[in-house]
């Protein structure tokens, strides 16, 4: 298995080919090749590799597929996501307010998975924003070794310009900044050079806007109002991604409905981005191929040898 | 589902379509594209198509997957082979010459997963060879309806051509014709246009041999000696393709031990080209991804949906 | 298999038995055993049986697994139940009353299933009562093939006084009978002949009454009322049975936590006695062993047999 | 869940308790009852015990479903056998010796599903007995804590008086010992005390003898002749246990042919007595019910609840 981490991704696959070999992995089975662009594309000089597996944005995904199609290989793939949160009036609005962050600004947002596109019914729309907002401005930003510490820093400087840009975008866009969306410096000197900024809530959105439509990877929720379940869920199907979805609500029989039709490959009802490795993780349509975690991943990463034994005689029409 | 058949495929996918429809199944589910090039170049059209699934060459398979990726489809693939069939010298050689006839003519050599390089043990190659020539020049060519023909035509004049060009490489190369090999002209008047052949048997071949390195997809068996168990497993996975492979002996713990170290999806012990439906059916390597066939298919043909409900209430770092 | 019918079923099981016959079942498979007492007590002189299944009461299941004890047979039973039905005062009283009914008169309240203690939250309890009594009224009684009917015959005479007298009792207990619970003569008179009965709802029941503590058999529900999700869980379970139970609650929370802590086989959340054979059907507790239908059968009639294939020496001690 | 020990079973069964108190097993889940008698009289005053599982004999085993059956508790029993272990004159004659000493000696002979009936074909008889006698000879006895031992003692003095009367009544039924069947004294005093037996082989056994009828549970091997393949299934199956038996040859189809008849629970093909951890364990016919180890256990060990969840209305009939 070649594994090629993106290359603004930390020493992490390192310490995990490390941890691997002190398991005792075979040599030559975990690889980890790193630098470069990312788009994955040493993978296509090992012949042998029976598997492909990728993370990363659709058009790395769809180059690994084109690549991995020369040589007839298999490939996983988790491509990210532009998930919604769908949260109705007779919710438990304490717990759908808690969910909305954790959906949204866990690691900074930078979390594929991540619910970015929050439905609020009407009704409850006031309450909802206003409690968002004051949870969101209460948010601890800085070392995120301290343990009172909630949100540190971007990954990179590039990645950061990104996020902001998005955040005015969105500005221009006719979206309300209802907090956050600046750049921050920490106040202890030794953190200075670290990417940060405040978690942002943007108000008064559509589905139209790019914040609605493209991935952010940052801590910006963007918050949209619906009527009914009908209506929120041609809207929350609405896009080209499949990786997650969430419904708050205490009606069990809408939340399976919903689910039923959600075409994601995780449904959370009153809750979000809960990931037990016992379950399967993975996208429905542009969000990716194939599964990861729990029993069903060693399908994925397996081929079927179908063994006859014949008990008797051959049977020949010659 | 989108199901392309091959141009020169007679109507089966047709009436498979109306046998769909009449037992029930959806409008639109199950389409037929038929005509143009066998390149499947229409499934890319189709953004809601769930699955590709496709037979064929590895070109054609390549381009299959690669016009997939960018709709990020998963696939599945089933692109042939070049299958090998060991036999030892402790077999049953009445099974083993009927195992080489059935892997090799069934359906005038036109079976994916044919076993068309048959490694015989030296000790038993001449008993095995006049065998299998003495009743190569039993079979029957002619009519496919009737009981007592063996052997019916070639789908078309083209590949008539083609497998009878490689019969005239293989010449070329060092080959020799224990039998067959020639355009077969029936009696019957009414098969006078029909695209018939002799069966062939070709002696003396070798490894490097244009007849052993590529699918011919007719009736044309190569016969390889070898001589001890080590060899000729490296021989046999000294190939690109994985769809199929056969052993013949007594032997359980060598048949076993090398139907373990064969790579092909499908691998025979003491039989050949045996494939009741409810066994999986798909290739290793370059032949294939994905399964046919069985319960397994059904995974490969759905996706995981996981869904998580919250008895309680929602954990938040915010 | 020896399947022995309860004496008074009727010819089901040899119409049964002439399906099989008919679809090919070997003979000697599948054999009916006809008459005598409700104890199977034939079923101990077959010594090759592979497994003995039954349904009936209790103490004919006792007897049953002690006969197998002789011959070590794995045993599936399943017993009969007093199954719970829990009406929560959010649920929706239109299915949750059409629920209640489906739960007792089905069959004449003859199926093992029932949900004969119906616990409904003190707020609705008046409605419900209400609602219930009023549709029970409106039972229409006689030729169970006529379209128009909705309740038949019991079974048979002494059947019927048996349900009488547990009515009777119950009055004589404290419940008061709301409705029904008195023969009943078809004016047709060619039913004459028939063990009918009005349906019966027994209000002011308490859970040490004999009709809420044993298997009536018959068309009579007992409804209970409630305060708390915890007072009635602890009374749902407080019985030796665990076939079945059900809750009806619009609080999907409420409904996954009730039916994680029910002792019972086969739990509903809003419906009650649907059986499809996809899924499996058994009791917890008193009410059984083993499940049927479903495919986790075929794991309760099979044994399974592992089988070690030697690849290479023995690795041997001495 | 009770654990009752034999009463002569050493201190393992308290040693595994700690083990799962340090492993975080919850208090009350995994009880041990020692001393008594060997009936397990104990378990049928645990009201909640949801499983009952036993080893020991097919008496005991009786009792306890029996006693099972007052409370309609599953039961898993595995109660012991008298196992065949079928040598073709094809094997691999030192395969086929290592695996019959392994099959009767390990552990003294105190191994269920020993192998303890010995068919060896006619043809290879006298070479094999010399062989097994040879080496049977050759076995060290004494202190198990040393490296160099083979055989320690049996479990106590009524056993080992048990054991060798077996081989006294052998010799009145005309089998011949051909090596062992004595008391054995340790030269090291300290083992003066101990249990101790020469390993011993019966010779010109048959299948009405008492020692390849009855479960002697000792180092004593009966070996019995045979001609066809036929003859010796039938021989083989003809016993009321079913918990292993072994198959020596290196024809695999016969084996196959053979391990699909064989009424066993574990069947062995070139080897015996292999019991990995994670492949099922447990009995045909008299030798149990129910199977331990490996993934399938969880299912008898735990029961399936079938939940409902309606997602629309209630139809009703009412």
């Amino acid at each position: 298995m070649v594994f090629k981490p993106s290359p603004v991704t930390p020493v992490t696959a390192v310490l995990l080919a490390e941890i691997y070999a002190k398991a005792g992995a075979p040599e030559g089975l975990f690889n980890v090749v790193q630098g470069g662009q990312e788009t994955g594309s040493l993978l296509c000089h090992h012949p042998d590799v029976a598997k492909v597996s990728f993370t990363g944005s659709v058009p790395t995904g769809q180059k690994i597929m084109e690549m991995a199609s020369k040589g007839i290989k298999p490939v996983t793939l988790e491509l990210g996501g532009k998930s919604p949160l769908i949260i109705f009036k007779d919710s438990d609005l304490e717990n759908a307010v808690r969910g909305a962050l954790m959906a949204n600004f866990l690691s900074q947002g930078q979390v594929c998975s991540n619910g970015t596109r929050v439905y609020v019914q009407k009704d409850i729309l006031p309450e909802f924003v206003e409690e968002v907002v004051k949870r969101t401005h209460a948010i601890t930003i800085g070392d995120p070794l301290l343990e009172s510490t909630r949100m540190g820093a971007l990954v990179n400087r590039p990645h950061l310009d990104k996020v902001l840009s998005f955040v005015e975008q969105a500005k221009k866009e006719g979206a309300t900044v209802l907090c956050g969306g600046e750049p921050f410096v920490p106040s202890d000197p030794k953190l200075r050079g670290g990417y940060y900024m405040t978690p942002c809530v943007l108000g008064d959105c559509t589905d139209e806007m790019t914040c609605v439509k493209q991935e952010i990877f940052g801590p910006v929720m963007s918050v949209l109002s619906f009527k009914t379940e009908q209506e929120v869920l041609q809207r929350a199907n609405n896009t080209t991604m499949g990786l997650a979805a969430g419904v708050f609500t205490r009606d069990m029989t809408r939340a399976h409905r919903l689910v039923e039709q959600l075409e994601a490959g995780s449904c959370f009802i009153n809750n979000y981005n809960i990931t037990p490795v016992e379950v399967p993780f993975g996208g429905f349509k542009m969000s990716g191929i194939g599964r990861e975690n729990g029993q069903v991943t060693i399908e994925f990463y397996s081929q079927l040898k179908t063994v006859f034994v014949e008990m008797g005689d051959v049977d020949s029409l010659f």
